[in-house]
């Protein structure tokens, strides 16, 4: 398990990415292992990871985080290679375009931040991308509101899924079925709840590309034993008062985001 | 409570961060709510989170997220103001320099990374920013492999606290009194684990800062609601071989930030 893991490791030819991987300290050296043969090159896993105006930044950095420790390639695609701002105010640059993203890749996925995710779910480029990309990937994938751009572009018809918990009243719109659970898995459509379930969904995914105990490593290596100082993580256990006070602060969005969606599955069926 | 939490969204007079809440959806109209009086703004709990390169950019985003959505003031503090590379390859900007940052802040915070926290155990420019502002604020905080730096700063000793689980055995050398659990809590003092640690270290420090509730809707806000689908997220569930695996990965690294560890402690002691 140790050599299956460290062989990897070894074979890595993208030195942007080994760069990455030697400062969290899983390469002792990245000269050293490029010199070596592009055995499991040949095999690492390629993400195509919609990057948008108004994304919450978390919805992206949890899955990256474990999709890059696959030791996978990464795209960060958007309609041009300018910075695209998000909910922390910290901004991405785009790896690569629309245009020029890698179409067959083994994970499409999708980030949400509910502006960010209403203002696309009528925008045809982004959904056209979306369709393309998404009808050749092994896996179709999105977390958080994202999940309605996925439903936008006409991949979650006859679908279990989910989203964020605010609006996974919304996929059906798109046809798909609103299913209970953190990470939904139905045949190769995963999609995974708020925010930080992009943690647990990575995992899956990881453990789907690589195995389990690499899934175990990564795991380890990001030292995730949750333990959240409250139990008020779901609307259950958060109560009704909680639950209540951010549908009443978010309404205005909620609705736009109904509203657009509404729009987007009207067009889909024409 | 709503009222609560609705009154301090309403009265937040910095834009740019206000811009980023209305894109995550808790605000409805930022131009809208500029024009209240700043009644909770003098509340604003204001941050210093030290940006470098080489950290991992989960470590800063977690708490990030989650201090943002207390409404306060956040500044990424670096040397200047060039851009710092990160584990997954994306580039952050600092918002301000050490010379700029303002100094009497309620919460300062570092984020780890371990090439990048080893290569900077012994800066001066960087220390003595940790060390001036530390001293100063209401709650000096660190996760991960950046609670070193924190010791190395000299703002450790005596004092129980923790760090990734495979460097958590260096803390000793700045006279810190290594402690379990995943966030550790000691006077004004808060450290907690690796990486995916900060999340729920963020909900401890918003709970410190604007109230249990606050916390809770924040936490919901996330969708914190984690379940990771392995049990490998500390050494002992993870097990020796997949313990025992990493470590080997990482000797290397982990004995380059021994050595650069007790030459800072040394220099502490002079």
């Amino acid at each position: 398990m140790t050599l299956e893991w460290k062989g990897a490791l070894m074979n890595r030819r993208d030195f942007t990415q080994a760069a990455g991987l030697a400062t969290l300290g899983l390469l002792a050296s990245t000269a050293q292992s490029s010199a070596q043969t592009p055995t499991a090159e040949a095999k690492a896993p390629r993400f195509a990871m919609l990057v948008h105006p108004g994304m919450v930044m978390l919805d992206l950095v949890g899955p990256q985080t474990v999709f890059a420790l696959t030791m996978g390639q990464v795209h960060l695609a958007w309609k041009s290679m300018t910075p695209v701002g998000t909910d922390i105010g910290v901004n991405v640059m785009p790896t690569t375009t629309f245009a020029n993203c890698p179409r067959d890749v083994d994970v499409l996925f999708v980030p949400g931040g509910l502006g960010g995710t209403t203002a696309l779910l009528n925008d045809d480029e982004t959904l056209a991308f979306l369709r393309d990309v998404g009808g050749r990937a092994r896996y179709v994938t999105g977390v958080c509101t994202g999940t309605l751009l996925l439903g936008a572009a006409g991949l979650l018809k006859g679908v279990h899924a989910t989203s964020h918990w605010y609006t996974r009243d919304l996929l059906p719109v798109f046809g798909a079925i609103p299913a209970g659970g953190r990470v939904v898995e139905d045949g190769n459509v995963i999609t995974a709840g708020g925010v930080t379930a992009g943690i647990d969904f990575g995992l899956a995914i990881s453990a789907r590309l690589r195995g389990e105990t690499w899934a175990k490593i990564t795991q380890l290596v990001l030292e995730y034993d949750p333990q959240p100082p409250f139990q008020a993580g779901n609307p259950t256990t958060a109560g009704n008062e909680i639950t209540q006070s951010i549908l009443k602060l978010r309404a205005t969005a909620l609705e736009a985001a109904r509203t657009a969606a509404t729009r987007a599955a009207a067009r889909l069926s024409r």
